[in-house]
């Protein structure tokens, strides 16, 4: 199933007022920063979650036990923030693995947390399993279409607030549900870029083969961007209309720096990932193209900003 | 001399293109943060420096000996920067009690440090001194019209940048420049809120009596808000329309921390303060009322964000 534009409009005025409508900074002539890092939760995750949820209130399937997630990151924060807001349960599953630090800001939103499972997947079995139970209200971190139109918000968003036009967007890819809602939202108003780290090219091996292939994941993006499997939606709504790149480590470890050292932006690994693809040369702009980044979440220690 | 709207007007005319149009981001409805620390150099003082130096080169009165200023801080971090990006000399004059890693930022961007004198002072009456025998340019931290209506830009930018319109301006004092040129650029569309720590309310007594006296500084904000005596563009600028009010050092390290944790937003002691007086209470908004606040730097230790 494709996502389409409209699908994104609705969900644009759907989460108006409870997400942030973030900032795009012109850092130099024609680059344009999205600065989604300093979204509620820290991420455009909310724009998902916001609209699976009133998605659901509007066709009065919101069940009494709330909704329900698997993630010790950004998608599980995102999650608990949106119900917390709107005041409902949030159960959230994470791996043994997950760091303490993140449990415990899971639960100081108000989150129920259970840690099951040694790997990502089986605390996802494990929440699934738990749903069925309770009719709480899945919410999947990429794979669902009310997920990926509330993240295109951000492509809507970005073509509204820079007037000159953009001819470019460039965005990080985990399971797809960004780059799908973006490329949703632009409907070819602007090309866009699909930024992997080598290390994680889920997006990219999914396009080479035609359907969702697995993939090892590693380096420093996986926390946030290491998803195996490309999404179904993500790949019936880009293939054809998207650019896929991969970045190595080392340009997005230095992306990063740079972010901060040269702008005092915070972004996380995951949220460097796009701009590295223009700085490494991955990408490369012609003269006066007008390129925008999606710095997409800022979750990250700040003590190691400017490493 | 009371600096005018025209003043800012033309300053903006001279630094576009060498500076960032900053972004602003509503961070909830009705109040806006201008992200100043993105701007080059991490702190809105580029743009004074650049009119100074523009201003001067117009006049054809910018000397082959370049560019002098006596600052350890975000003033001598912008005029460096300026100088560098318009290929002139500069001459930066910092204290013996200046961070190691102060001067060495200096020095990367190419200015010539001179370490001399055992307190800001000492630094400043040397940089005179030189001035008279190079003929360099000498670039006031406050208290020239030039530099008060290139930092006057921020407010300029802030009132185009927001459509629906400001109520009130919320903005950190040191000694002066940046209010100053933001109650010209404003010129009463807008009401204006100075913003000093309680250790150092350098306008907040010139305002009493009538007159720059001299104050006492500490705290928290004292290396970049810490002038010990208000401008006298400042005070003749400001006098009559502003409100003036004190925050404590604690509402400062809150307000800071809250930038971090709720917004990923990078600031630095100075660049809380003015935010500090919205959160403490110590300026109450009305119901509706649309307030503007000036984040106006970002020169920090990152490691530090969050405490
Ligand atoms: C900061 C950040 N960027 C990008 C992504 C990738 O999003 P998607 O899985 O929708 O491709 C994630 C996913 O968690 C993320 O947290
Ligand atoms: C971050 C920051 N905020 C505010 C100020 C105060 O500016 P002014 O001296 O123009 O009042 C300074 C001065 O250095 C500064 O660096």
């Amino acid at each position: 199933m494709a996502l389409r534009r409209d699908d994104v409009e609705r969900a644009a005025a759907r989460i108006r007022g409870h997400v942030r409508r973030t900032p795009v900074a012109e850092v130099e002539r024609g680059l344009f920063l999205k600065l989604e890092g300093t979204q509620h939760s820290g991420s455009f995750k909310v724009r998902g979650a916001f609209n699976r949820i009133l998605g659901a209130a509007e066709d009065g399937a919101l069940p009494a036990s709330g909704v329900i997630a698997a993630s010790g990151g950004n998608h599980g924060l995102a999650v608990a923030y949106a119900a917390r807001s709107l005041g409902i349960r949030a159960e959230i599953f994470v791996p043994e693995v997950c760091a303490p630090v993140k449990i415990e800001g899971l639960r100081r939103l108000g989150a129920d947390v259970t840690v099951t499972g040694a790997i990502y997947a089986e605390a996802y079995e494990a929440s699934r399993k738990r749903a069925a139970d309770t009719g709480a209200l899945e919410i999947h971190a990429y794979d669902q279409a009310d997920v990926a139109a509330g993240q295109g918000t951000v492509g809507a968003e970005l073509l509204d607030q820079i007037p000159g036009g953009v001819d470019t967007v460039l965005v990080a890819v985990g399971g797809g549900g960004l780059v799908a809602g973006i490329v949703a939202a632009v409907d070819g108003r602007a090309s866009v870029v699909a930024v992997e780290p080598e290390r994680i090219p889920t997006l990219h091996r999914a396009l080479e083969a035609g359907e969702p292939v697995r993939v090892e994941v590693g380096g420093v993006g996986a926390d946030a961007l290491g998803a195996s499997v490309a999404g179904r939606i993500a790949l019936d709504t880009v293939a054809g209309r998207v650019s896929s790149v991969l970045v190595t480590d080392d340009a997005i470890v230095e992306a990063r720096r740079a972010l901060w050292r040269e702008h005092r932006v915070a972004a996380e690994y995951a949220g460097a990932a796009a701009l590295a693809a223009l700085r490494s040369g991955v990408y490369a702009a012609r003269d006066g193209e007008r390129v925008a980044v999606v710095v997409c979440g800022a979750n990250t220690d700040p003590a190691t900003l400017a490493d």
